[in-house]
């Protein structure tokens, strides 16, 4: 089949529908410049109509409440899936493989849960599903693992891959205010959601870590079976003794390939070098560290989110879509959900990694209670490597600072429960891990 | 055709050749997991035999001292070329082109001289000329540029392109020794050559620029047709002064879109705000970044050079060549330097651009030389952001350092000849540019 010009059938008109239609239909000159293909956007879908939207005027007949107008359409070759939400998604994209289509998707959370099936379903029907901006938004990091370091063993990966905990610790960190006051900053700002859980919870994190992980191990590890830790425990105390101790606090996504062959995978508050790149981070940016058996340490930053970065990413993919259909090719099909790519056998779990950690108790201000705790982290075979004790202000209570050289999770447990029996111990420590190995 | 072993042919067994050996040998297997293609190395071409390499067994008959067993070899499939120089390789490229393999290179000097020739020819006979670790080594800014940002309009690149400068620039800012000494200390420890003209005077960075621009702009750029300024003028002063003012002077290959539509090039040091991103890349590492009028600002981050690192690179562009050759189709030709991919119009002449500048002048001390300095200055449209001198030490002479706000370049120049007719200035000014727009 060589076609003149690709159809291409959005659904969803948000904001990153809006962004993809823009370039569309504004830069279409540009596109056909930079890559050769002439693309035609045919049909957007939106539920409720009419519409419209500053800064594009669309084609005649374009807007479409109908799903089957862009999914069942034959004149369309590339649907382009931009309405979010699992089951919904699930189906229109599944009726577009089925149909021969091939899929553009930014939806992380559907891959996440159904990438196998829906993998499969389109290498049977030979039609590609890119995904590029399900991850980090305009930053090219999923075509990087699977086209630019397929000569590498990926060894690990640190990702900020949520904007909106990367705005809310980068102002804690820069204007001193604490978590609820930037919380609805970050709101007004169109940063945060009405409902932030997936976010501030690292949910969103985890679901972008398993596709990392799926195209680095070849492995399907869902957001239930690791260790995801938000960033609503971080309070301005901690950003502020972090500081003081010479680290910046940001909510990574961690991936590993251990010694044996499994991966470790986590998502949590993570204390970082304050020289470090990823440290350096501020704002609503992502980066994505990835650490390659070949190619050693490399960052990727730019920004994770809104209107036209994402759109950047979604309309690369329909170009890359389009390239295949011109030239008569079923297109690279991805292989990290498919069984036989697996280059990892199980996962670690969190009791197993091996980390420092940064440990803050409220004790009562008493002679000893340094060497209690301090005894009891010996006999877990956890040294210490610094203390800070801050003096009290007008209360019977210190806060104890301790940064521990690298320990086991499972050790830091077990000393952790005998502590808490402590009765100077006051309530829970607070417990942050560090990475010093991505610090570059 | 489809085939289901791929036999590659490498032409030079030096550092990049070893490292493509060790991956396409000791990593076979990785390789098809991750890509699912099939490489056999069948030759490598090195001008004296025998030869052995540490950490890679060679399958029998696969050393040759005859570059025709792999050009003109039919038998081979594709064709990596690591000789370096521009002449011989332009030849065995050509022929291995005319043979119908597809060609991979990290000839820098090559495509900057030759590029449009060879891409031409690829075009006519249907094969790849693939080329990722001609620049940056293993980061992936070529894929990038070609295909991950299509849905941009670039408006400006700001690359730390040569290891050896920013070595050498790190070392001078953090350790205080000055050019000379780590100079010596950088060719000891072999991150810069015996003849050390290509990199320090700005010429390996400038080759990279022109293949930079090509892809953005689609404009091929001579190297001798834009500014090209080395770092040996750097001294510990400028270093220290600069690091006083709250800037970190790095060797910057920049190419911008002007409102005209006309492209910016240049390659010299540049003051950065130490607390950027670009400030931070240390030691040997490359970054590069790119502004879309999409995307907005990215940053990619990795190692330059080395065995490794650019191996990396070679053997994805061996994966992408193989992969177009297992799917029978002629793979995608980079349309870089074709004529019609144009989207910019002309160069623009240095003394049109306008930047921020820092200066150095060694004047008497005498009361009414700022006076005079600032005057010539102000009369030429310059306008002065700041200013510091520096007592003197038991001579006549003191430096007067200055920042400008944004000025033009021919401004400057003009500005500048009036200054040194003035009996107190001695010598000449250091001048570097200063560029806060690559500052995130």
């Amino acid at each position: 089949m060589d076609k003149s010009c690709i159809n291409v059938g959005i659904l969803g008109w948000g904001t990153v529908g809006t962004g993809v239609s823009k370039i569309l239909v504004n830069q279409n000159s540009l596109i056909s410049k930079n890559s050769y293909v002439q693309l035609s956007l045919k049909k957007i879908v939106k539920r409720t109509l009419p519409a419209t939207r500053v800064g594009i005027e669309l084609p005649t007949d374009c807007l479409t409440d109908d799903p089957s107008d862009v999914v069942d359409n034959p004149e369309i070759d590339i649907v382009v899936e931009l309405i979010g939400g699992v089951s919904g998604a699930y189906s229109l994209i599944s009726r577009a493989i089925q149909n021969g289509k091939h899929v553009v998707t930014a939806n992380k959370a559907l891959l996440a849960e159904h990438g196998s099936e829906l993998f499969q379903l389109a290498q049977k029907h030979k039609v590609s599903l890119n995904f590029e901006a399900s991850t980090a938004g305009g930053i090219p990091i999923i075509k990087t693992l699977q086209e630019s370091f397929t000569a590498n063993q990926i060894q690990s990966i640190y990702g900020i891959v949520n904007g909106t905990c990367n705005y809310m610790l980068t102002e804690m960190h820069e204007r001193g205010v604490d978590f609820a006051d930037i919380l609805s900053d970050a709101q007004e700002k169109g940063y945060a959601e009405a409902d932030p859980t997936l976010d501030v919870e690292g949910i969103d994190a985890a679901q972008k870590l398993t596709l990392l992980i799926a195209l680095a191990y070849g492995v399907n590890i869902p957001v239930n079976q690791f260790h995801v830790e938000g960033i609503t425990d971080i309070s301005q105390k901690e950003i502020q003794y972090a500081r003081e101790l010479g680290y910046v606090i940001k909510l990574l996504a961690i991936a590993k390939l251990t010694d044996d062959n499994r991966v470790e995978a986590r998502v949590h508050p993570t204390l970082l070098p304050e020289r470090s790149l990823l440290a350096n981070v501020g704002g609503a940016y992502n980066a994505v560290c990835v650490v390659g058996s070949a190619v050693g340490p490399t960052l990727f930053y730019g920004q994770g989110a809104g209107e036209m970065p994402t759109a950047s990413a979604v309309v690369a993919d329909i170009i890359d879509a389009a390239k295949s259909i011109q030239r008569g090719v079923s297109s690279p099909i991805s292989h990290a959900w498919l069984e036989n790519s697996q280059t990892a056998n199980s996962i670690c779990p969190i009791d197993d990694i091996e980390t420092r950690y940064y440990l803050r108790f409220v004790v009562i201000d008493r002679p000893g209670v340094l060497a209690s705790i301090g005894s009891i982290l010996g006999n877990c075979n956890i040294s210490i490597s610094s203390v800070i004790q801050k003096e009290p202000h007008c209360t019977e209570t210190v806060s104890l600072m301790m940064l521990t050289h690298k320990a086991k999770e499972k050790d830091m447990k077990s000393a952790l429960e005998q502590i808490y029996t402590l009765e100077v111990v006051k309530g829970d420590a607070k417990l942050i891990r560090i990475e010093e190995e991505a610090a570059f």
